[in-house]
């Protein structure tokens, strides 16, 4: 097989993920993994990053005869706030990087082009590309994981804005005297729905004395219960994670209702680990958009969960990448 | 002087505006008015609308010598929602107006095409091409009247979303447990922040005996208290309408963050009667705006109050006819 490719890497909270992905389809033709905690610093990141890339490209060359002058570059989704014209990770809290020149460290180091990505844009990219949107237009991606992301496309188009921090859904107002969240402002929608906030909920309920089997799951421990155990929980029938989720679909839904009204896009992707409670958080999720959204705007919007849901980042930030090439 | 132009209509809930405008420089050559509760009904409205394009482009003659067959067309701005490809007025449910062809009707009478928009963008297009916005490329309006409607330009071009009802900025939820708001929702920025909602807050204080010349001001009865009743008061130095003020200027501020952080654009244009409150309104506005959005895209973004009090949305609505000629 022949064609060009592109590496695409996803850094996430969790884990550090890097695929080579086929330039036509979007493919991934090989993926490697690594727990974020095991890098030490931004500059061992670099390093570990640069040597999963190596990995996918010779893995590739392997499965499916990708040529190294076939591999035409890399493209990173970063937690930001990102600097997208120096290519610098401004401030990644998460990660404890600051100022770091992210772009120009791993384009140096495997010898390749790079463009950088906010990795919740990415992330919509490629839902857009590949995954749910496919054949969308106007989609807006919401990225449920410890904090709450966001992308907006418009006619095809990722929106960046004025400053290149467009698509910051999760630090929406939707209650003006409500929650502080940490990024400074009260009545967030990430401080009630993201998937650290839908924790703290359910560990709240629990520590004042919730009928659940969430502590069970979370080994006796009320600091064990994540947003994982919650989604384990409800599956299973347990009725008090259940009603989490349920509060968790009303606030996400009157937030998704929002950029309903102000973007009528025809879809909305939901992208994350929340998504695995599957029906149990779309159904009314959906009902509370119905509620509170313009019927006509309403009507015209799916509201999805993502179909790649442990690649739409990597495959995103390489679509990206090769985006950038084309301008 | 030569050169080509367009008739503006700009339908209002107090007035109805048509204007003769400059097809280069947006300037308006004539200008008509009429109280929009003189007209009957839709069809009356044509016939007033037709009588006051033809008076317009009579004195444009005169004026400045422009030529029957130099005016291309007209555009109106409508309160919707509108079915934009059928030039249809759904329900304007203001003007009692349903299920009207509304483009057509005055396109056949006027014998020139028509090109039909809704109210608020028409409005924001005026700002950003001959008014507070000009030379930004990335833009929201923000019409304050008896409701609040929006407008969302984007590397210079206006957006509609996938069933024209995008800038829907007023029924945006800012407390989902909140107030009830007339399209049905709870918590909207219009249930609090329009002018219709800024005057029943008023009024509510009033009544609860609040010390203020509001009474004074409306004749003695609270029914007779507008939001331009709060402005007035308010320039005269009245302490409780500047109280008022303030707790709009708030809950707008949690809106137009939401706007900041999830479209990161050059500038916000507050449009509307409730800007002549000026400092007093933009001062608590522009702070409010800082504590709750995203610092970088904050700083990115001027609050502006709109620079065509009376002609914005007439000249929005000719420039986006002559744009749409363009395509």
């Amino acid at each position: 097989m022949t064609g060009k490719w592109a590496v695409g890497v996803d850094i996430g909270g969790t884990n550090v993920v890097v695929g080579l992905v086929g330039a036509e389809d979007g493919a991934t033709a090989a993926l490697r993994s690594r727990p974020t905690a095991s890098m030490q610093s931004a500059e061992d990141a670099v390093d570990q990053i640069v040597e999963m890339a190596r990995e996918v490209i010779t893995e590739g060359l392997a499965a499916v005869g990708c040529r190294r002058e076939d591999v035409l570059g890399v493209g990173i989704g970063s937690p930001g706030p990102l600097d997208l014209e120096g290519g610098i990770v401004l401030d990644a809290f998460n990660l404890g990087w600051k100022e770091f020149p992210l772009r120009d460290r791993v384009a140096v180091a495997v010898g390749l082009p790079v463009h950088l990505e906010n990795d919740a844009r990415a992330a919509t990219w490629g839902e857009y590309w590949r995954g749910a949107g496919q054949g969308t237009r106007s989609l807006v991606g919401v990225t449920l994981g410890t904090g709450i992301g966001g992308g907006v496309i418009l006619d095809g188009r990722l929106m960046h804005g004025a400053s290149a921090t467009a698509g910051e859904i999760g630090h929406m107002t939707i209650d003006f005297t409500g929650r502080r969240c940490k990024c400074g402002n009260y009545g967030c929608l990430e401080a009630y729905a993201s998937g650290a906030n839908i924790a703290a909920r359910a560990r709240e309920g629990v520590e004042a004395g919730a009928e659940s089997i969430l502590l069970d799951l979370a080994g006796g421990d009320p600091e064990g219960i994540t947003a994982a155990t919650v989604s384990e929980a409800l599956l299973r029938g347990d009725a008090y994670a259940n009603e989490v989720m349920q509060e968790t679909a009303k606030i996400l839904g009157a937030g998704i209702a929002n950029v309903v009204n102000v973007l009528n896009p025809e879809m909305v992707v939901i992208v994350g680990g929340v998504t695995r409670a599957g029906e149990h958080l779309f159904v009314p999720l959906r009902a509370e958009v119905r509620r509170r959204a313009f019927r006509v705007a309403e009507q015209a919007c799916r509201i999805v969960p993502g179909a790649l849901p442990d690649t739409a980042g990597v495959i995103g930030a390489a679509g990206l990448f090769l985006e950038s090439r084309r301008v």
